[in-house]
């Protein structure tokens, strides 16, 4: 089958690979109808991690079950799924509590899974024509027949949930203020969330016209950083007070305010300064332990410099971590299904797989809008 | 009226001072019949802030209802109470949500306030015969009659609830793993706490060998951090894994594990290391934003080098913040009248208030086993 | 001043009673400029309670600052506010919950007080043109100057956090559906709510036409309960399965199905088999224990027939009582503030205070499109 | 293979029954080797239930792990394990949101299955040498090996969780006080949680002196119900307020006060009154749909009169259903592994299984102390 296969960094191909099989049970083969590039996927494309030549890219994932294992249950063939890019057992201590990004049991040694992706398991992409899913009865959610929302279905696997996610960790309730750094796809997706949480006021931080403008068209109230000190302007904004809540959808590949490169802690200790005293930061935004890439030798090694002082006199609390798909995507499904939310505003792009390679490289770039992209095998 | 006095680092003197009177028609004055030193008053006492001369310290108050205010409605003369070291109006946002450490009112301009404590507002502290309680309705919880146990309740002003909000910010639970550091007298209520909620297994990290005695008493697992990394030390008691929960009773005065002097973040770092991915940390150990004898310049900011990427990597939350006393006192008091929790056996002295200066040296001493005074005045 | 005055079953007069006066240091003096008739008021309209003649009703009321006891804090006069209809004092243990329709302090022997309410304690009602508001700081909400959205505001008072609550109670949460019963003001609320609270699918039970279709307007799907058994109606569009959650906006003088007069369990024992296994159910609806109207004997105690072999079965969860505005009132000011909410689509009039007598007669007999009337004194 | 099968009302036997065997790939077999019987069996044995002659009895099974399917990842063979009394699939709705008795696909049609228990699934009961476990990974929790404690452990299938769910459906905080209606085996592990949660103060309601007595024996106040209405005893003793919370731990073949025969709604009538307001009630003792054999028509259809004017004046919260086990059982097994818990202080009688007709007859008739009995194939 075909599938897109990084080679080396700022080098996808596609090419032919073996098919995968049923290997256990509880596993389904999947032929792939919608699947999209993640930011997450250019920190492998531009070499910025330890992958290796060979991998299928590929951890947003949606198609019709084609093959089923003997102990699979509630599936059958021909059914429409999409899958959370963890891949996670449902039994295991972590699972049970919903837990599922930190899944003991599929990756050995680590406390989470996922398709395609360096150190999380081995689990091929599914940039391809097929994916094999392990744990199929938990791992696949149930789509309807009508093929008309793919592209907002395809959005369950990661970015939708991921972006509901920093609103989950920040406890985003109804009549709340909340700042999110960062108008990327996640942002936005967390901003969006936060509307449909009930937020009274939203705030998008980022520096890019046509992300402020996304902003600006979900009812959110966009903030140009590059215009002076976010803190600030959205103290301005709040009667000096500061938001209920925060989320950090930028993580440790943050950009220096003062535009002078990388500067990994920076959203971090700016949503520090603009959420008011009793507030929540969530972060979804991802931070690692080992960044060869990073400015300095600390930040190489995951340490950053954080105002602790300032966030502990205010008495916040902050939750990171990866997305949990399993604990919200069926009730976001819902929500698309029913009409009342419509996330693929974000998505810019719709692409044969053969085109794979030009995606990545444009949207490495982010050339000519490309912010989302979606990939037919 | 008698009263202790702060004069210069190192040295408080007990002299006459006006007695407070009523200001406000919901204020009642109280004498006061116990009043404790607490670890925080060192760092005025040690000069490690901007405290001036003639402040009168004491923030962890019982007492009896002397005079009242003509707004009062539900104390009255005679009545036993004992005070939360936060001041709170009862009314602002903050204080509606429990939050009632950082009341928007009591001190304008700063979300908090308490007595007797440097930047906290206008309120003398109760190292006096005599204490003024703003919002005396809100502020004073009333204790039986009985004196015997007052011992168990002045705790209820400060420690008892703070390891108690220690344990809360980390969401103890019935059979989980807890790691307290410190097991002064904030970690060990924390440790006496995470029992109390139904703690499986508390580990108390310390390297004072009274303090480990203690933890062990109250059923508590000690863990001598002068003996090896402590994180390493849990993780071999938890079958590789880890605990569930932390709490940090240590704060910013942390001692460096190899004894080298102060290392501000390495008991956070070292929870980070502890506690297993999806775990909850909750830091009632103070951190500061303005630190003028931090080791670094950044540390004298309050900027702490955090391992952000192993956080982020395990999804952890971290909650800090002072304890809003008043969302546990009640209850916590409950259970001391019920015979169900006796907090006073951290409590190593009982001194007539004249002795405060002499207790206040070997206190911060640590001198003789003074781990924590009640003085009466 | 003016003021609308019961005066016997189906009749109440606008008549000169004396202004209220500052009783204490935390009263403030109210002008009211809107009050809103409640259903509730209707209960003692119709002589279904033990009201007496000469009690001031109204206990939705918005007004403007005019008189300040010597201990209030937070407020000036001018100010706008708008008052929960529960008084409540802000500092007993119910209140310190935020369970402040339970305040153990303004209506001695009793759980609970309110403005112009027969049992709920010596406050006269807001229908007039002045209010005395107790323990001010807290009860009072301040609002923005602009008087444009009023309409909205004074709902506030009540029905808007009531219905809110209906959700709170059976936590309604993102992506589920809903089955409100009853869509009358405050069943129109409930639903609002719900969808404000990011429902996927709202369901709205009654049988009038000019409701069902408020609630359509809304974006809630109608259930017209005369067409067919509801709770078989709503399986019907749930796969089978019923909802998620339940609203019980009716209370106790629920109209039977087959119209044959009151049977005041239904709504309960219908939402029972409505809402599915695992569900929640919030009855804001009111239930009381002594009804002299009441179908039948026990009825009359209170005691109503429930099917609780099903309820457990499908191990439901009920939450019952009148609503505490407090908790909610801030944040669902901030909704109207920022535009995100507009509930004043149930108003149907706008009335001098002069006109009452003849608002309560056809909001009674509910002509004329009377649903919600505003007064302005 | 031995195992206890129903015959008729009040006669079970110990007879050769085959074996049973992996059905499905996520199957295990189990040697049983401790197995309870449980107060509900009593329901099947005394005729009350739909129950057919050849059910094989008992869903409180612990044993050793002796046969795989091919899918289960996370057993090997000898492993120690205990299963819930609920069959769940681990992956439905239901499932991943914990409430696991609530399984929708374990029992087609309905939601929840069990072993050995009329109307809940195929599922052969582990009142014999061997049972079947479906979807093992998510069913099996593996203990330690030593055997010491398997009196205490063979209570994680049913009771000592049903227990501890009544507290958690309460939300049973520490230095609460609550009130324990029934001191059978489930009452006093209600009771029992409720101290491992930090309650101050918890009442057991009960007749039996030998049930009071243990009561008291682990810190609980003894409310001897034939000497006065029970909840005017507690209000006496919680200073005329009632109790936080209460848990309902009988059901629906509660006793009349009077000793008049059943009345299946007293003990949730005594609840409301007993309970202050705000409070909550969890209810784990069983109602049921359907009960050919209660005192009236209504109750034989699960219709029962309940005291709503009072709940819903009071503001309480009810919380029903069966346990969902592997909500709690990881935790509760730690608190045993840990020391922390004891719960065999219920088990009465340890015998082999040839004995089980006799141990039904005693336990049935509450002779010679028969309240537990732990049955070893």
């Amino acid at each position: 089958m075909k599938a897109v296969v990084y080679q080396e960094p700022f080098r996808v191909v596609v090419e032919d690979v073996d098919a995968p099989a049923i290997q256990h049970p509880d596993d389904v083969v999947v032929r792939v109808t919608s699947t999209a590039i993640c930011g997450s996927d250019l920190h492998m494309y531009e070499g910025r991690t330890a992958a290796q030549s060979g991998i299928v890219f590929g951890h947003e994932n949606l198609g019709v079950v084609e093959e089923l294992g003997s102990g699979v249950s509630s599936l059958q063939r021909g059914d429409r799924v999409v899958m959370p890019f963890n891949v996670a057992c449902g039994f295991c201590k972590n699972c049970m509590s919903g837990d599922t990004a930190f899944c003991l049991t599929v990756n050995p040694g680590f406390a989470g899974g996922a398709y395609g992706y360096v150190s999380m398991g081995p689990y091929l992409g599914g940039q391809a024509e097929y994916l094999r899913v392990p744990y199929a009865d938990f791992n696949c959610l149930k789509l309807p027949d009508d093929t008309s929302k793919e592209k907002d279905y395809v959005l369950l696997a990661d970015i939708f949930p991921t972006g509901y996610h920093g609103c989950e960790l920040a406890r985003v309730g109804p009549g709340e203020s909340v700042a999110v750094f960062g108008a990327g796809p996640v942002g936005l997706m967390a901003a969006y969330s936060a509307m449909l949480r009930g937020a009274a006021k939203v705030f998008c931080v980022d520096r890019v016209p046509e992300r402020l403008d996304k902003a600006r068209e979900i009812g959110a109230v966009p903030v140009d950083f590059t215009r002076g000190d976010p803190a600030e302007q959205i103290r301005e904004q709040t009667g000096g007070e500061g938001t209920d809540k925060g989320v950090d959808a930028v993580g440790y590949q943050a950009q220096d305010i003062g535009g002078e490169g990388e500067q990994p802690a920076v959203v971090l200790n700016e949503l520090i300064e603009t959420v008011r005293p009793t507030g929540r930061i969530g972060v979804p935004g991802l931070y690692v332990p080992a960044d060869p890439g990073g400015p300095d030798e600390q930040s190489r090694h995951g340490m950053l410099l954080v105002s602790v002082g300032r966030m502990f006199e205010k008495g916040q609390v902050i939750g990171t971590g990866q997305c949990n798909v399993k604990r919200y995507n069926r009730q976001l499904r819902d929500l698309i299904t029913e009409g009342r939310a419509e996330p693929s505003f974000v998505v810019s792009h719709e692409l044969p797989i053969s085109e794979a390679p030009e995606a990545y490289r444009k949207f490495d770039q982010r050339v000519e809008g490309y912010t989302k992209v979606v990939l037919h095998p």
